[in-house]
C-alpha cells in the first residue's frame, strides 16, 4: 500500500479543443496549444493497495479543506481514469483518491483539466507505475477531459489533432521561463454552463461552419507557434482573439444552438479593447463558457486585473500566469 | 411646381441583406426577405420646382416636428437618391424634402430603410413620373440603402441577389392580409453603432464563413418563402434566429471584427428562449445593431412586449406589425 500526492495547474488554451473524432477515446478533431497556469490548481492524494478488489473511493473536498459532494460526471470520470490505468496496466488493486481545488468551485472555472492532471501524476505514482510525460498526458487524456492531457506539462503545450491513440499526448513547446505572461481571469458567472464541453464538442461538428474552422487551423497553429517562439504577444493575441471567438461562433450556430456568453462576457470583451486603446497589451480569451481570460505580460498584470475588477458584472478577478505544471506534495489531504 | 408627401414604414429582415457584389451599386450578394412594419414610419414632403437648377433643399424634423440636425451621411444619400432621380427620368429641376421620423432618433432603429423608401415615392410623384412598383424599389435602393427597396412594398417582400442593375427590385411574396405576425422591438442601444453598415456590407467578405453563408442562404430562403406561405411560425421563426445569429458571426468574424452586440442583447435573447418554453412562439431577430426584434403572431403582441419590458437594459419597448406599405398624405409638412 503506497500513498502519493500531487498538484497540477489548470490551463488556458490559445488555440482551442472544440470537436472530437472520437469523444470516448477523446481524439480531439483538431491540434491545440495552450499555457499551463500557475495558480490555480487541483491537489490529489491517491493511495493504491494492490490485490485488493472492492470498489474504488473516491472523495472531495472543497477549496477549504470540507467534504462536499461530487458530481456524477466527475465521478464517472475518475472512475473510468482508474479502469483504464489498471487496464493499460494490468493492475489488480484499489484505488482510494481525496482531490480538492485551490480556486473555489463557484468560480466557475473548469476543474477537470487540472484535476485529471492531477489524478494522472498521484494516481501512477501511488501505484508505482514507470510512467513519462508521454503516458502521463495519455493517462489524463483518456479519463475523459482532453484539456487535462495539456495539464500535466509545464510552459506552453501543444496537444496533436487524434489521428490515432499512440499519438494522443501532449507536447512542451516552450517551457514556463521562456515567457512570462499572465492570465487575469474575470469571473462573470459562477453558475454551471447550461450546456457541457462534452455535449459542446458532440455537437460542433454540426455548425456549417465547423469544416471551414478546421481548414484555418494549421495556417493558426503556425502562427501561434510562431508568436511564442519569438514571444511577439500583437501576433499571439490577435490569433487568440478570433480563435476564442470562433468557438462561440461555431458554439452559437450548431443544432441546437448553444450560447455560452453571458451580458457581463461583452462587457468585458469591450473592456479589453479599451485596455488596448490606452496602451495595455491585453486580449482575451474564453473557454465554453462565460468567464474571459484576458493574456498580457506579467509586468501588466495588476494593471489589468485593476480595470477588470471595475467592469460591471464582473463578481470576481483571478491573476494567474504560465507555470511549470504538477509537483509532489508531501503532505497527504487528511 | 408640384408639393407631394408620402410616408413609408421601415421593414425587418427575416433573411439579411449582409455584404455588397457592388457597393455603389447596391448590388447584394445574397437576396433578402423581409416583413414591411406599420408603425414604424418615414414621412416625407417633396416640392419640385422644374427647369429651376439651384441647390436641392434638405431639412430634417425630429419626431415632434422642430427642425433637427442632419447626419452627412444621410445627406449624401439623399442627394445622391435625387440626382439619380434626376439622371434616370432626364429632369431639370430643384426638389425641396422635409423628412420626418415617427419614431424617436435616439431609438437605435434604423431610418434609412423607411426614408429613402418615403422619399422615393413622394420625390417621383413631385416631379410628376409615371413610376410603378419596380421604379419605385429601384429608386429607393440606388439612392445607397438597400433596404429601402423593400420598404416601397407591403406584407413579405423579397429582393433578389444583385445579379444586374436591372433586376435590382422587390417583389411582394405575400401581402399584410396573409399573415398577421407583429415585430416586437426591444431598445437596447440608442447611440449610433460603432462601425456602419456600410462598413459592415464591405468588410463582410473577409469573414472567413462569408463563402459558407452565401452557400446556406439558397435553401434558407426556399425554408422562408415556404412558411410564409404555409404560416409556418415555428418553421419561419428557427431559421430567423440561426441568420441572425450568422449576420453577427459574419460581423464577428470579418477582419477588423465587428461587435453589435450589447450585454442586454444577451439578456432579451435569452428572454426570448425563456418565452418560448413558456409556450409562446417568439423568435428573435436583429439588423446589424445591438436592438433585438421579437416576431409572434399579433395574438400574443401584447403578453411579448410585456415580457421584453422587464428584461434588465431594455430601455423602451416598440410594438410594430405588418403592413401595407407606403402611403400619401394630405397634409405637407410645415
Amino acid at each position: 500500500m503506497k500513498t502519493a500526492t500531487a498538484s497540477a495547474p489548470s490551463n488556458i488554451a490559445f488555440i482551442k479543443y472544440w470537436g472530437a473524432i472520437d469523444l470516448d477515446q477523446v481524439r480531439p478533431a483538431n491540434a491545440s496549444i495552450s499555457m499551463t497556469l500557475s495558480e490555480c490548481r487541483s491537489l490529489t492524494t491517491v493511495t493504491f493497495e494492490p490485490e485488493v478488489t472492492s470498489a474504488d473511493e473516491i472523495a472531495l473536498r472543497d477549496e477549504s479543506g470540507r467534504p462536499t459532494t461530487l458530481s456524477d460526471a466527475f465521478r464517472r470520470g475518475i472512475e473510468r481514469h482508474l479502469a483504464r490505468i489498471r487496464e493499460r496496466h494490468q493492475l489488480v488493486g484499489r484505488f482510494s483518491v481525496i482531490t480538492q481545488n485551490n480556486f473555489p468551485a463557484q468560480a466557475g472555472l473548469a476543474s477537470s483539466a487540472s484535476g485529471f492532471a492531477a489524478l494522472a501524476v498521484a494516481a501512477s505514482s501511488a501505484a508505482n507505475l514507470e510512467v513519462d510525460d508521454i503516458e502521463l498526458s495519455h493517462l489524463a487524456r483518456i479519463s475523459g477531459s482532453g484539456s487535462a492531457s495539456r495539464s500535466v506539462l509545464g510552459g506552453f503545450v501543444e496537444w496533436p489533432a487524434g489521428e490515432d491513440d499512440a499519438s494522443g499526448y501532449a507536447k512542451v513547446l516552450a517551457p514556463a521561463e521562456h515567457w512570462p505572461l499572465s492570465d487575469v481571469i474575470a469571473i462573470v458567472e459562477t453558475a454551471g454552463k447550461e450546456v457541457s464541453s462534452r455535449d459542446g464538442h458532440r455537437r460542433a461538428p454540426s455548425s456549417p461552419h465547423f469544416a471551414t474552422r478546421q481548414a484555418l487551423l494549421p495556417d493558426r497553429l503556425d502562427r501561434v507557434r510562431a508568436a511564442i517562439q519569438e514571444r511577439n504577444l500583437d501576433d499571439l493575441g490577435s490569433v487568440l482573439e478570433l480563435e476564442a471567438i470562433e468557438l462561440h461562433l461555431i458554439a452559437m450556430s450548431s443544432q441546437p444552438a448553444i450560447f455560452y456568453w453571458k451580458p457581463a462576457t461583452l462587457e468585458v470583451l469591450a473592456a479589453v479593447r479599451r485596455l488596448r486603446r490606452e496602451g495595455l497589451s491585453a486580449w482575451a480569451t474564453m473557454d465554453a463558457g462565460a468567464n474571459v481570460h484576458v493574456i498580457c505580460p506579467s509586468a501588466q498584470e495588476a494593471k489589468v486585473a485593476e480595470a477588470l475588477a471595475q467592469v460591471p458584472g464582473v463578481l470576481q478577478v483571478l491573476r494567474d500566469r504560465v507555470g511549470n505544471g504538477p509537483q509532489w506534495h508531501t503532505d497527504a489531504l487528511p
